[in-house]
């Protein structure tokens, strides 16, 4: 199911994390993905958008564009995603939803010279 | 719209708001509610369990109280309710998701007598 | 100065910082107060309502009240100080504007019964 | 160990908690306080510590109590509980320190009581 | 009003919102700017030091730069925007306010160049 | 003490604060570490550690840093900050605790290359 998510092939965690605590990588995989996201009764494509949506929250700009393009990768549109950020601005502020929309365009720009 | 996502009647923003700054309460009714949220292609359902995230996320909990209670409203189930703010927790953090079913079980309580 | 801020008396800080750790109030009192407080150029009004934001944004409600009290204290009207924490919605969130306003009803009630 | 932390008989997570997401609770019994609280080479004590700081600065109040009593029930004073709190000011903020002193002043008098 | 806080000419918002959400650029010009800023009796020169503030607050870099050249536009020196800087210090966190003015310098000497 | 922990040489505060703001840095100095870190009954190692983990929970990257580095100067391995950060993931989230073990890779490298 990490695959659906981030790609396939796409290892877990970020390269600093997996030098420093590959035990923690390991547990992100089996914890995070595999106890709490397999579950019903909640889409594995609704599951993305939200935790999407509390990177953008958090201000974790990394992450942020790792759930960014794992929202294209389950289905979402980019004129969902942007809605969605966009939607955001009265609850987290607008300044969040210009950082979130930033890392939204880096990512469309990637994915599109893949 | 915004009858469907905070129920009929319901008048806007908290009493406070009403009070100290009716114009404030009538920019969030015409700003957000008819400018924000009513636009393709993002789904009611799906916009007002973005919110209710991102409240949780915040530790705003009055609001994250109003948006359960807007959540049920626009069709999603307890259980789906209660997974987003489990899904959450490798993210905002596990005392973020205590408070936050912590809130959900006042409004769902508070339904029940209803 | 600290007088002018906070009412003639009030003592400093909050009962439990007082009794668990007075050399604390102590501290607040000269390093904050009189080393960061009492400097040009900027006026003693405009640094209490630029502490009252920070406190709104922070959602840190305890000290918010304080603070809104001393922005009556220091000068600044009802009116004004409803339209500081109504223009931070777009950069803080509606939901912490609704909080402040809560906050701010609180003690303007309390100020009218004394 | 969970017992070590928290007291013998401490129930896991919240009481919202045990009754909407009991597989969350057990969840973080075992992937929290096996997994990661258990490893060598950081000691239980300092662990409970760390986790107090980072529920201080999160504003977390209902945790942040649990994890002062817990702090307690690993060995730690109330005075080294207490400079802890007071030594996060320059970094969480004065607010946020103030809060945490008014947690520790309810858990230490809870356990004057017991 | 907008040409006045953010310089004449410079376009609203970031060129990501411009690019993948210009009807959000447009809201904000119109309900923040317009509908918000624009009223008695909070003068527009204390408005956009709070906004400031705010954003200090928050660690929103991109947008603080923004306004911390707003508050010089405005006609706020740079010693009062250092000392509002400084002053947040006990209440932000000593790390915002090194953040905060590392933001002002890039500012100051960008405009020093101009 | 403050060598202690910085390291023999390193300035307070960081190169805009100390053109910009020379009496905070200067405050820095006297206030926070003369006034805050050097007393009983708490040890200086285990005071370095918990202000890691403050800045880690507020996601303060550039202070974070230096603290990392501050652990290392006052006798932390690279294993104990490492399983701090990690053991803080269920309570900051897994995106900070990522950033911060980012963070350890960096001041890790540096130091070797020293």
């Amino acid at each position: 199911m990490r695959d659906r998510i981030m790609g396939p092939g796409v290892p877990p965690g970020t390269p600093a994390t997996q030098e420093l605590a590959p035990h923690f990588s390991q547990w992100v995989y089996e914890s995070v993905f595999a106890d709490l996201y397999d579950r019903p009764p909640l889409e594995l494509k609704t599951r993305v958008l939200l935790t999407m949506v509390a990177l953008s929250v958090q201000g974790r700009m990394a992450q942020l564009r790792g759930y960014i393009r794992a929202a294209l990768n389950v289905g979402w549109t980019r004129e969902e995603i942007i809605e969605a950020i966009v939607q955001l601005a009265p609850y987290q502020g607008v300044p969040a939803t210009h950082d979130a929309l930033a890392a939204a365009k880096e990512v469309f720009d990637a994915v599109q010279k893949e």
